[in-house]
């Protein structure tokens, strides 16, 4: 096994800076040292920080991104609760799926694979149902489509619903502001645009989220998932609850201190720059964009394949791109599979250079044009 | 901040040899890469070999030895569901507030916190109560006692009741050995005999226990933990489920390699040989063993506390030990809290210097004897 450092433009994980590496390699604190305490003090604050947000119940969850998404459904929903999920893509299907097992009563707003959800389709459903949540993807990683989410937002607010935001592939690419915009809570991941390896899930809840777990009527189903009980470590008492996952912790706030040197601004125009010139670069040589260009994400890039590519069996070119090149892309899901390609240009690789060497390689692989 | 190499003596995280700390610094792979899913192959097959089974479904589970506790229950149990839970310690305890939740319906057979379950007693009690599920641990983190298993699950076998063992502080300390015993479901953790940082769960379930979820009448509420949807990715297909936590498992990997180098017996007999010197030499300053030698844990000794530790204020002298001499150990929890401290020689950490170490740092807080 060698450490070859493949180039990571999938849909994440996204290459992870040596500083970050460095840190996941240092030797261990316990879970209670205050010392490693300090550390999550730090980790919490710039994940407030980087989602636009107060909440004190803002942490690392001890688990992937997708159990970030059970974490905020299953705090907040008991069985028989009315959620509406606007779906445009696998992440907004699997709310579904998530809530359909709480047992909750789930409506849908569907938009077309590629597109951003309708806002006024969105209101109007949400004042005829009266749902308790209302729950979508900011940036949906399987289409390369970016949410605007205020007026969303706004409309659950008005109506008494909680809104519940997937930001996994949004955080530290794209501005998030949780509390302006007035959602409830949101979820990430960090083998994104933080640029830190999978594993865990920033998550955050609003006091009043947290104020309605703790009043149901019967307790969230999962002990290791439950906010109220997550608040004794990660609310200030620092009372165990389960082994808190150190060098996981240790990568993730050293990945942290990254964003924070560079400034959410600045980080979002490069990942602007490198989206912009990744489409300019790959049109030249026939993949155009799924994506209209007013929602387009430009750290996940999804492209049509040309003729060609389909032809050779895209799976085939993209097997050679990895073996041949060592550069990862990213396959369509559901009824984009085998059409398009997700392209992402995420956190430290939102860079021009990769744009070039993913062209150069893509090139060889398809000369002749 | 700086990389102390705080000798880690609590009841886990413990420490982490240089081999693991640098593999989980190597760049990514991508989760669906072949490289990577080889050291995944691998990674499963090498937790079969140390779970003493055959189970296609051994995997290391994206989250911590509490979420492996999670999901071995609820898999198995569905509402309404009896299950009997032997209690002797925190982590019995918590078996039965995770099938609480659940809605099982929830038996206990207690045993002292310091004593091990009495088997005729659990016997009587499958045999009366005909429970679907017998859960209880096989190395109490909370009290230092060792379970027989082979007898409870027999009975729980005979009964057709399906046996959950918790293996999170024996596995890679003591043998494990789940097909001989009979036993259904293993969930255990990283960061204790296994000496790799914490995160991941390693867990089991045999085929009897898959085809049982499978046939479910509703799904497991937690998708993210529902073995028969895990099984798409662990299970041969590698189809995309959840992003694998890539680093966690190169440490892990790299961790079991170390293991398997070493062999389970001669792991087993060093920690055997630590933890009856740590008895001895603590012994000489006055702290004497909780728990009757018969099933007292190597790899975690629980001692009562000698008076005068108790007059200066136990966690006092824990807070100076690291603050002074940088090494932790745990204190006591629920009814042995301030009675007790909980040390462990676990994993790397099983071996006599480690003592010495503690021993010599201890004399110095305590001098005058």
């Amino acid at each position: 096994m060698t450490s070859s450092p493949t180039l990571l433009l999938g849909p994440g994980p996204s290459n992870v800076p040596p500083r970050v590496l460095e840190a996941m390699a240092r030797p261990l604190w316990g879970h209670l040292d205050p010392r490693f305490l300090d550390v999550m003090d730090e980790t919490q604050e710039h994940l407030r920080h980087l989602f636009g947000t107060a909440n004190e119940m803002t942490l690392p969850l001890s688990a992937t991104g997708s159990a970030g998404m059970e974490a905020s459904l299953a705090n907040l929903l008991e069985p028989g609760d009315p959620i509406l999920v606007g779906v445009a893509g696998v992440f907004g299907e699997r709310m579904c799926e998530v809530a359909r097992r709480i047992g909750a009563e789930v409506h849908r707003v569907d938009a077309e694979w590629g597109a951003a959800l309708d806002a006024t389709e969105m209101r109007d459903a949400i004042d005829r149902l009266e749902p308790k949540v209302v729950a979508f993807v900011h940036a949906e990683t399987s289409t390369g489509v970016l949410q605007l989410v205020e007026e969303i937002a706004a409309a659950a607010g008005e109506a008494g619903a909680l809104t519940v935001l997937d930001t996994v592939t949004s955080l530290g690419g794209t501005p998030v502001d949780l509390d302006r915009w007035g959602v409830d809570v949101a979820y990430s991941g960090t083998q994104k645009c933080l640029s830190v390896p999978p594993g865990l899930s920033p998550v955050s809840f609003s006091d009043r989220a947290v104020a309605l777990v703790r009043k149901r009527e019967r307790p969230v189903q999962s002990w290791y998932l439950d906010v109220s009980l997550l608040a004794g470590y990660y609310g200030g008492n620092r009372a165990y609850h389960h082994t808190a996952p150190i060098s996981a912790i240790f990568g993730l706030a050293e990945g942290l201190r990254i964003v924070h040197e560079e400034g959410m601004e600045a980080r979002a125009a490069r990942h602007r720059e490198a989206g912009r010139y990744l489409v300019e670069r790959l049109g030249d040589i026939g993949f155009e964009p799924l994506v209209d260009e007013t929602v387009r994400l430009p750290q996940l890039t999804t492209v049509l394949l040309p003729e060609r590519v389909m032809e050779d069996g895209e799976a085939g070119v993209r097997r050679r791109l990895l073996a041949e090149h060592d550069i990862e892309v990213g396959g369509g899901l559901g009824p984009l599979a085998g059409r398009i390609w997700r392209i992402g240009l995420m956190g430290d690789n939102a860079r021009p250079d990769r744009v070039d060497r993913l062209a150069a390689a893509l090139a060889s692989l398809l000369p002749g044009r």
